[in-house]
């Protein structure tokens, strides 16, 4: 248990067309948010790019990129400078016909600490994820980074219990989600409000039930026919909003944390100590009691 | 699946100290929301009765009855009469030594279809749980009655995701929880709101992760130290709250539900399509990667 500080810098962007520049422009804002006070930085999912997966094009597969690759060339030698760990969203070219939605956390000594290969992929109407990445075979990790020990999940995951609760049982005590998620055309405003409600509610959700900081980073612009809502924020272990960015513009959310708050969290609410492990048998089943379980 | 409405019905109630008084006035209750359309009805937790477990005193095992007891023998014929489906909170005494806090499902024609016996069970200052309670040995069960498939569940296990998580691959489409929660002497507005907030958004979050319609029924009063907060309330698959009660007054919720909303909310979301099964036997551990797994 860890009972210290730490800020978090979460960077909300928008998507240029170009890789290198997108590169780049992270890259000065991750400098930014440590010169700000940033310890640890997370970035949007697949920030390199704009959201491919709206379409299916073979085409995309040529912005994977290879780890190490230049994602990390470049992160790596910047966490070591700042002296900040980073979590960051790369589309990950493991062979030919082999592809993964991954996340690299970097440490503030500029050490590849590990991947997570988003384990949870999404495919919707406008993200057509699976037609682009084999789901993850590394299972639910947690880092031990100089500032903290975090999960990472991506975006679609943050919709499973099942993942923030392995994270947590994992040591977590951030759990961070590069995410890529927005309003498709056509839909009404009071759908639009419900869904980014329900987005927000589900990971807070997750803080409480865990006992653990949860932070989303999500990114802004529209982009083809998808509308990106930003919203970045992140949740106190109590559930609450500790900071929210808004929903059109880049915007990097500097949020204090005091990681001693996890313990004080589930001392005062100690779900963990009553989970009933001799009874959760059945969540690794499809369905239960049914006629083709 | 199933595809028409029904309407529930959530007594939220202030306990006298007399168990035939609540009784009574429950089945007054009853009566009244059945007569204002409801098929579904479901009581607060351990409703004959003040909240006992804010002391350990062995003289309130007398309070415990058999199932079948008084509160079956009472409400069976009542739902048979009305056609009504009863969800009801038991101090059951099983054994001398063994009690539970269970719930009993009858359903429309009078029959009793079985029983919860809570699974997770508190102990905080004030809810003293674990002296009178043996925890639950049934594991999580849902009850096809006559208008819907319902889970049970009691009050701590609502901040549990992995038993909504149950009783959603068990077929449920409405959860129920009979809840007894409030607040201690002495906490500030700000970690009293806080508290209920996240109380609900929980539940909420279970609705959306799940695809399932969500109804949580409190008590309210003072009792000794403890102020139940009342606040019952249902929220629809897609996460919205459908209606809320006040915070210190006896009031029945009629909250009218589309069932087809379950599926249509499965397919918006297709969470259950996407859970990793491989990968989530963790869930059944204390905690992982540490010295003591």
């Amino acid at each position: 248990m860890t009972n210290h500080r730490v800020t978090l810098g979460l960077i909300q962007s928008r998507a240029a067309a170009d890789p290198d520049r997108n590169l780049a422009a992270t890259a000065r804002n991750i400098r930014l948010a440590a010169g700000g006070g940033a310890h640890i930085v997370c970035v949007q999912e697949l920030f390199r790019s704009r959201y491919f997966p709206q379409a299916e094009d073979t085409a995309a597969f040529a912005l994977a990129e290879p780890i190490p690759g230049p994602t990390t060339e470049r992160f790596c030698p910047l966490a070591r400078e700042l002296e900040v760990v980073i979590v960051a969203s790369v589309f990950e070219a493991r062979a030919p016909g082999v592809y993964h939605n991954t996340a690299v956390v970097i440490d503030a000594d500029g050490q590849l600490l590990g991947r997570y290969r988003k384990m949870h992929i999404p495919d919707d109407p406008g993200f057509y994820e699976k037609f682009y990445f084999t789901p993850g075979d590394l299972g639910f990790r947690t880092f031990r980074t100089r500032y903290a020990r975090v999960g990472v999940l991506v975006c679609w995951d943050q919709w499973f219990p099942e993942a923030a609760r392995l994270a947590t049982l994992g040591g977590a005590e951030i759990i961070f989600y590069p995410t890529a998620i927005g309003w498709g055309a056509g839909e009404t405003r009071a759908a639009r409000g419900a869904q980014r409600e329900a987005w927000e509610l589900v990971q807070r959700s997750h803080a409480v039930t865990n006992g653990v900081y949860v932070a989303a980073v999500n990114r802004v612009g529209r982009e083809g026919k998808i509308t990106f809502w930003g919203n970045s924020f992140a949740a106190h272990p109590s559930g609450q909003v500790l900071a929210r960015a808004g929903r059109d513009k880049p915007e990097t959310l500097l949020v204090d944390c005091d990681l001693g708050a996890v313990a004080e969290a589930r001392h005062n609410w100690p779900f963990l100590r009553d989970r009933r492990i001799d009874a959760y048998g059945g969540l690794t089943r499809r369905v239960i009691d049914d006629s083709s379980s």
